[in-house]
């Protein structure tokens, strides 16, 4: 079996060792993805599904700062789902991580209603797929609600949790009120929102999202996250998520491509 | 007529000479009140409603910066909604802004349904009156939903409203889940969100939406309104929203009191 094939490229996460294939010409994970990783909690029994796994970054990057059961994520497209796996089985994950080849409006075919204790998603940001030339290419499919929509994200999301089980989720803050009205239509009510802002005093471009399945109906709104200072550099914090050195390999390609 | 009783004051908001009355021992308006005037945009032929409006500071800002043709101003407490009256009487802007003394849950009975351009409300923060002392207290009733829910304003808020009408609304973040759900429920999409926050670096305490009547799905999120630099002095916005002079004056009793 081969783990990396010729056109890919093995990117060092510099964190415990942990390392993930990308295919340059293809989508390759971003600040969304380490951002989103930092947000989610996970407790050392939590079982826990990804939908929309892409490279497998996030569950990838979770194993080396949280401990959790299991992570079962799913992948639509055999490409990625294929890539994400080598990725796993070169970090030895294979016990703690699964990678699905199937669309996430099938998940629950794989697993039990109300089984799950953390659902989290780096979804396509783009609504539809009005205007694409070539909806089957695979950066398209990761980047525009082809193949699913945030409905189907919300819906088995909620489906999925146990009572009280955290749903997380990373978008454009122009999504906001559909992602509010469909999680409470859904059940998952939110509870904890982050904007991120490249300045301290500019539009925010990306936003997190909690919501706990069955919670009340009472919002924090957390300080903004600030990528850079006034001058240019990185934040305290977003030197804190990165850790120091692995800092510009990480944001330098891929920051602001989505 | 008295004009102004011996136990009130008489502002001067420093603004076209405009001045409000106000009862040092009941509810004052506070910089939430301020930075509502400002969100808030009119045309020269607009029909304004607003649903509370306590010492009516808001509509006698707006006569100051703002063309329009009428603001009829909804006030349920009979003490309060004199006092307005008698504000608007003293600055001579009777034939601009009429003070209804009547529940906003009312408002379709003084006018037509999808006839209003603007609707803007400074509502109650707090849900229900749960734990309220006095619940018939003028401050209880100015800061708790006890007489109207938030529903109730969004309802009748939609109702008034012609075809993409504006909808203004100054709130607590904690809220904004409500907010979001209940305006798309009865078709007020929600489109532009602004936060306040106290410093850059510190959780909004307030937030200022508009909604657009029929408006397409798609939300602005602007650049958060910052209060004070980081050495504590007003930001350069607050300054040009209040003006150099009447900045102290404003803020120095009310600002973080509801």
């Amino acid at each position: 079996m081969v783990l990396v094939h010729a056109h890919e490229r093995v990117d060092d996460l510099q964190l415990d060792g942990l390392k993930v294939i990308q295919d340059p010409s293809g989508f390759c994970f971003g600040i969304d993805a380490v951002l989103l990783s930092n947000f989610i909690k996970l407790k050392a029994k939590d079982v826990a599904v990804e939908f929309g796994t892409g490279t497998g970054v996030i569950p990838i990057l979770l194993s080396g700062k949280a401990t959790f059961r299991k992570i079962m994520a799913f992948e639509v497209q055999s490409q990625m789902a294929d890539m994400a796996n080598r990725s796993v089985l070169l970090n030895n994950l294979q016990e703690r991580i699964e990678i699905v080849n199937a669309n996430l409006v099938d998940s629950l075919d794989y697993i039990g209603a109300g089984s799950v204790d953390v659902v989290f998603s780096n979804p396509p940001y783009m609504t539809g797929s009005g205007g694409l030339k070539n909806p089957s290419d695979l950066k398209a499919i990761s980047r525009h609600e082809v193949l699913c929509t945030l409905e189907d994200i919300v819906d088995k999301a909620s489906k999925l949790l146990k009572f009280r089980g955290n749903f997380y989720l990373i978008h454009r803050p122009s999504r906001l009120v559909d992602i509010f009205a469909l999680a409470r239509q859904y059940g998952l009510e939110p509870k904890v929102l982050r904007m991120i802002q490249p300045y301290a005093h500019k539009k925010p471009n990306i936003c997190l999202i909690k919501c706990v399945k069955g919670g009340n109906s009472e919002l924090t709104v957390l300080e903004p996250l600030v990528v850079y200072t006034p001058e240019g550099n990185f934040t305290d914090e977003i030197y804190d998520i990165y850790g120091m050195e692995n800092i510009t390999a990480f944001t330098k390609e891929e920051e602001g491509t989505r």
